[in-house]
């Protein structure tokens, strides 16, 4: 035993049965009829569905409560109420962000999710306990997932003085990428939120993920004001607006404009198909237009809601429901959203179903990749460079 | 063995342990400690949810492709390129109604569904195939599951001279309920249309389900001539109005009129959390202002697409998301819609979790009811009229 195995007999998204031959982690031949290499154990795919594994590119591990027993929630309807709804729990009851995350990661992992995008919460109260406990987890499972960690300001960054602090602290100690957080709406103050956000992003050499709610032209505003930043920086590919609810809420003309905008500074738009009745991006016309998307799913079952649960097929169908998307080919572009969009996003160059990729699969039962989006059987095989992580629906790591 | 039941250690939405006694059919007592009835059979709870049968009070049991193998779909993406496709499918291919609906029955009674609106398609190409197949379904399904077929003009009416008279056949034969569809978009004739369908409900004293997909002040110009006909032919509580999508394209204080209007004529708005950007109805605005609600599952895996499944827990979850519902008591409210609301609409008086009412209960796993709504489990137990038709998420009929 070499740790080299032949998966024969599973289909990739153009239907054809083949064989993927895995040495040293990586994929090192997929096609037809490949021969069986000396001491490689042999897995029969026996038909079954091949998916690269999914990346879900917007999480917060901190903070999930799955496994505390069921939150009741009874949160208020403002955004503000769930920041301060959720800051009260975690001052009151505590959240052991380290197990939180861990208990997050093993779901993940059961659901084929290879790489996550990860914010955490800093801010005057918590301060880097969160940020810490998630780092410890990433190292915990380092093998069996990726986890990039954002120095996410959630309770804003220019009202709570020594917030900066650290999120400079947290960069300084392995956060991968500074978070952003409704420059107008929360931190009252759009320039200088992105002057001081960007200024991080070119001390530490990060990527920048900005989440935007803003809705209409206040958001359409803070779309201009960072794709300006992006220009002048020089940070063309390495900019992230998530949610980007301003794209659903401008008149079509101006959503053309700020799209020519998200194109000419390679800025990546996160949408997850948001629940609500507000309007919301469309994702094909995004999709279409050449915007660079990824998707992930949001908070898990924390204070904020119970809505959502780390599963990338059930997100893949709930931003195709969202989105009112029912024919294959749209599914199919969501599926590549929830996958290859998302490694782009992270800086995976090693990633997909091509030889000298890392061997990083999903293998589930069912006729077809979209049909496996509406049913979302239990992932039958889950592996993470070459090694088996998840098994029938349940993480063995 | 005489069939009375003893359930014991079941939790109702107020949480609290209870037992179930069954006779006849029925709920003959419930609460706590219940004396053990000669001859019962006692089936222990282990502290499991109970809710009532769930009400799929909207869908298409003709014409779901379930069992025939995946479906490429390619529809272009208008109404009426979607009503064209499966007509061409249809007329191509055939559709099996009888087993079809019978596929679709199998897999609602065993996700705990025990009452069902079902539209059917009538037009001059199907005939009454479509209906005759569903009428089938339902007589050899009855003691497992509840269908109530509506007589359903899909292709449109006043257009396609000869379905007035089909859908007249379906209602001497059984059909209990009169459609409609899309006065305005589709007849082009709004106020023939609801003459013919309000006259046909007058003659065979039948109550109505109009589909309304209009938009915006269309869509609200067709409520309002709705509910005058209501109120002439005295068919207050009679009436749904399904999607109603208008109630979300319009302003808000014309939508308060509107729903002044819904109250004075008991209209009921069937909303399923449709997918898609467009604008939708607040299921909670029309709720907590008293309009009758239900809701429903709509085409299931057919020629329109394949986002929905006939499962009424994935439903609530759906019609949550869509409305950003994620307070418990706002969950506990589209459950309520998902069964008692739909249990109204097709007049079941006998229908509920208090004595008198016929054992039609669905038992599943879970810390509390919202828990279940959000993950979803296998039912475990499923019982229509006392008699146990599926289990541990198998129908077993």
């Amino acid at each position: 035993m070499n740790g080299d195995l032949l998966i024969t007999n599973v289909r990739a998204l153009d239907g054809n049965a083949c064989d993927v031959q895995i040495h040293g982690g990586h994929i090192a031949a997929i096609g037809s009829n490949l021969s069986v290499p000396a001491d490689a154990t042999v897995i029969d795919g026996g038909g079954r569905l091949l998916f690269p594994g999914f990346v879900d590119a917007h999480t917060h591990m901190d903070k999930t409560l799955l496994g505390l027993g069921w939150y009741r929630n009874e949160v208020g309807p403002l955004l503000t109420d769930k920041i301060e709804n959720e800051r009260r729990l975690r001052r009151e009851g505590g959240i052991d962000s380290h197990q939180q995350s861990s208990r997050h990661a093993r779901l993940a992992i059961a659901t084929g999710t290879t790489h996550i995008r990860t914010f955490v919460d800093i801010d005057t109260e918590v301060g880097l306990r969160g940020f810490e406990g998630v780092m410890q987890t990433r190292e915990d499972f380092r093998d069996a997932l990726d986890i990039q960690v954002v120095a996410f300001p959630q309770s804003g960054m220019l009202i709570r003085p020594g917030t900066v602090e650290l999120m400079d602290t947290a960069l300084a100690n392995g956060a991968a990428v500074v978070g952003g957080l409704d420059p107008s709406a929360i931190d009252r103050d759009p320039a200088k939120h992105l002057d001081v956000i960007f200024g991080l992003a070119e001390k530490y050499d990060v990527d920048l993920d900005i989440h935007l709610h803003e809705p209409g032209d206040l958001g359409a505003f803070s779309v201009e004001l960072i794709a300006e930043r992006t220009k002048v920086l020089g940070w063309q590919g390495r900019v992230v607006i998530s949610h980007a609810l301003c794209l659903g809420g401008v008149d079509d003309a101006y959503v053309g404009r700020l799209i020519d905008l998200l194109l000419e500074n390679g800025i990546t738009i996160m949408s997850h198909g948001p629940s609500g009745l507000r309007p919301v991006p469309s994702v094909k016309r995004l999709y279409e237009a050449g915007v660079p998307m990824c998707t992930g799913n949001d908070g898990i079952r924390d204070a904020w809601g119970p809505l959502n649960m780390p599963d990338m097929l059930l997100r893949t169908f709930l931003v195709a429901y969202r989105n009112n998307l029912r024919r294959d080919d749209e599914i199919e572009m969501v599926l590549d959203i929830a996958t290859h969009g998302g490694a782009r996003v992270l800086g995976d160059t090693n990633y997909g179903l091509v030889p000298g990729c890392r061997a990083d699969l999903v293998i589930v039962d069912g006729e077809t990749h979209v049909e496996a989006v509406i049913d979302r059987p239990p992932r039958w095989l889950v592996l993470k460079g070459g090694k088996i992580v998840a098994r029938e629906g349940e993480c063995v790591v």
